[in-house]
């Protein structure tokens, strides 16, 4: 059976690839996309998680516009990585679609209460603003989610900090309030994310797929590629966010161990980071889990997949 | 014409004698009341706030209850000043009147967006989660809104650390988001309210009222007297919040100047202090407001005249 | 029967009066004059404590320099107060005495190793840097000091930050090691010393004593005058160093209270706050004091006499 | 020729056997030997350090005690692994030798300074008190010693903390002022140290030397494997500091990388640990090292030598 999910994002390339992924999959059932601002403006990021459904095809999501900025530090952007409008490359379309009047946050709250209880996964996969802001909001939705699962953090690497990630560091007292809280969380940190690397093999099979949403792919890639290279010296881009939508598909793709982490608030050095404590003994009931592997094959896989099943789009509403 | 306010409270005993004062002075039009965790549990506040509307027979006024823990940090309660109950003293009617289904954040958003810009003061008695919250989920409401006067902070004195006063320290997060947004906010902090002093002859002009609310009065400054003086070694005990709504009432009650305010975060010692920057060059045009100095006899004369003004909701209700 | 002190400085304007006032008045027995970065580097307040002895002819004083330094954070001068010397105003006299080989650390050491014990009052008008050191390497003088009589911090005002002094600023950690260690502690901080101002009359005053070294302080005075009237906005410059060597000579020109003091290591608005606890109950056995007052009719006549003591040495020693 | 070190440690069971190390072996001149609080108080871990020097039958060496506590933070001892003594497990003896008169600190100055620049290494394997303050008391010796080899912190384990480590967590400003010091430091951390097990077969070898120091060390080891088995869940304990020693020796033992590392001072769950940033593009010219693999084999051969060489010092004695 499908997994529901709400997909809360900021696009960002990856953040595309992880909602084609996700639109794609037949084992993701997607209720809705979510967006919060981080990797570019809230309207940036609203406008291309919209471009990629127009891309895409998508219909029957709801798609709502959540926080423009983080709970307590002022928003920091990595158009860097992105651009100027947050996933440069590619000619975006002009969306369709439009986001509902009501704000993510509601959004999340309405589909996880109104669905019955252990069936909804969250999947962040930008700044944890909007979760934070619902689990607050509304308490009772904390054991009502299935699990979240999120891209961010890390036990080990750091990439906007010598030990902290962007989605993290962007809203740390969000983070702190999504790792605090007594659901299950998967952290797909860059332990694993620095695995998902778009080699040019892989881009070359995505190429192979030959469609539009196939070529809208590449063309994001081959942005990420110089972005990463310049910044990051990267060879090949790390492809963090679909990491988070397939462990959602398969959790054989994404090794974790349970451990406690706890985000750090107030550190010069550190603050934002995930401090998981792998120390003896572990608690093997922790409700936080840290994802330590990722089968590289299996998960480019599960990208080339949908992308096949997605199609071509443009090309069916005209025939 | 009266000040449309929205109180947003954690009854506890000064919280109830604002509620009276909002409840009977003429010049303040009280919208809704919403409860937030703090002083007690919310659902101890929630359940104190209803009686004392019992108590005031109070009618055509909103209820909701909102948070039931700070944004970032645990709860942390005030019983060793208001008992188990967090109105300790009285004997507690069961109320008649019941909260809306709605969160209090979600009234609080509702009554700003809904009446004209710029009529509506909010009157925070609490920590502030509530309306940080709001003002995350609806970010148009810090244009909207008149002005926040609350209780809450000093730029002097502490009573929960050595500078630090409990409504901010319990939720320190909330404190900085209301401080930091562009809206003008008023604080009635520790300098003033620790002149708001009960003492025996404003129990005695109080008592001599002679109705069932200023009795109620009575007994909450006698548990009151008790506590402080037990607590914190005063004389008299100091009556916070219902300084923030005799502001509101009437500017001349509280004097105070521009300056700017901000929540410090990360201390040891001094997590939760309302930092006010009394240094030159001083901007007059801050945003942020101190109080300084309060009238002790016109700020009584406010809670006497209302709850005069109150008289005996129940005798009335049986002739 | 004269006290006998250490007088840790960063010369400095108003360390240089404090050396001449503690040079001067007949209560004091000066031991040893120490430097300390601070208000400029080392090598400058070093070569202005020697100017200043040259000025006044002091001699049979041993004088080391110390810390270049503070301990854990970056050093931070204070030119903007001070100028470019250090001592900007009055033009220097090539000194003629030199400082000893040894750290400053070293010779306070020797000097309250060698003394009976109980008979040194430590007076530090700069960075607590080198007595921190001191206490850290031979812990005994912290038995053996009489006590420890300081210029900084404050209660209720700061100047390098919104709550925060540039003493203790520069160096927290020094500050916390100093405030923290059991002796006495005699806290001299803005809150009297902003009383000590240099008005037009106490500049007329000590102008009028007529020698080499009051017209010295006047030219200091004036400087003072212009750089605290642009950066902080004072009518007339507070003179905050010799306060400490007031209080030393006579206790009643400085009131003080016992109350736990500590300093802020870690705020982002605070760090380097004494922050003074004065909440119920507070302990009547506090080794640490806070002055609450200065009697300035007292405290400047104190300045006046010690000039007319110091006298003319030039002029005396070409008779 | 043989590197001169001093020795700077708190006895401790891996700080012993580090000392049977640097004393044994032909490649280190053992200069002194310098104490100071961590593991236990600093009178114990200098009773300890003088056992060993009588165990070992050590001559010609200049021992001295130095700080009993951290520079800020209060002491915390690590009783739990080494016992009540420090040193739990073999029967100590009474030293013959004494430490000196001066302090540790001042005895560091002395050494470095007198000798020519670039000839000492100092090698300290506990707090880093000592260090730091003789860094602040003379700062020439920065740019004289050859270069600090220390075993402490780590860059992805902690043992104090979830990624800190006790040697730096007990003294973490110290550890700033001496990984922020312009000289060479290598960090052995717990990265290589928790490779440094001291496993039944390399017990098994250090018994067969069959001298009494090697049998002083396996009843050292027997005690350390309780201690970690029980605390930290080692199979064979983690001999941490000879490491340190060993990478002196021939620097093939231990690999390192160039890195920049500073100590987290403020952090919650962070505070003292060792942040090393391997982020792109990292400077090669790093003054800071961080040990990134231990080879095993060489490790434990470097200590088995050493106690060969040390032989039987109470029997030759009697020969």
């Amino acid at each position: 059976m499908a997994r529901k999910i709400i997909l809360d994002c900021d696009p960002g390339h990856d953040d595309a690839i992880a909602l084609l992924l996700a639109h794609g999959h037949p084992d993701i059932e997607l209720l809705a996309v979510t967006t919060v601002a981080g990797n570019q403006t809230l309207e940036k990021v609203t406008r291309n998680a919209l471009a990629v459904a127009e891309v895409a095809g998508i219909t029957g999501v709801r798609f709502a516009a959540g926080s423009p900025r983080p709970l307590v530090r002022e928003l920091e952007i990595a158009d860097v990585l992105h651009g100027d409008t947050g996933m440069d490359g590619p000619t975006l379309p002009d969306p369709t679609m439009r986001v509902e009047d009501q704000h993510a946050v509601n959004l999340i709250i309405e589909l996880v209460m109104s669905h019955p209880a252990d069936t909804i996964t969250l999947v962040p996969t930008g700044a944890l603003t909007n979760i934070a802001l619902a689990a607050r909001l509304e308490p009772r939705i904390v054991d009502r989610v299935h699990e979240v699962v999120l891209m961010g953090g890390g036990h080990s690497e750091g990439n906007w900090g010598p030990k902290s990630e962007f989605n993290i560091v962007v809203d740390p007292e969000a983070a702190h309030i999504v790792f605090d809280a007594p659901w299950q969380v998967t952290m797909c940190g860059l332990d694993v994310t620095h695995q998902a690397l778009a080699t040019d093999d892989v881009i070359d099979r995505i190429a192979a797929v030959g469609t539009r949403p196939a070529a809208f792919v590449t063309e994001l890639l081959h942005f990420f590629t110089t972005t990463y290279a310049h910044t990051q010296g990267f060879a090949a881009p790390p492809v963090h966010d679909p990491v988070a939508v397939a462990r959602v598909i398969d959790p054989s793709v994404v090794q974790t161990v349970p451990v406690p982490i706890e985000v750090e608030l107030t550190g010069t050095l550190t603050r934002g980071m995930t401090v998981a404590d792998f120390r003896h003994p572990r608690d093997p009931e922790s409700h936080t889990h840290a994802a330590m592997e990722l089968d590289h094959a299996k998960f480019w896989d599960l990208v080339v997949t949908a992308l096949e099943l997605i199609g071509d789009p443009a090309r069916r509403s005209t025939e």
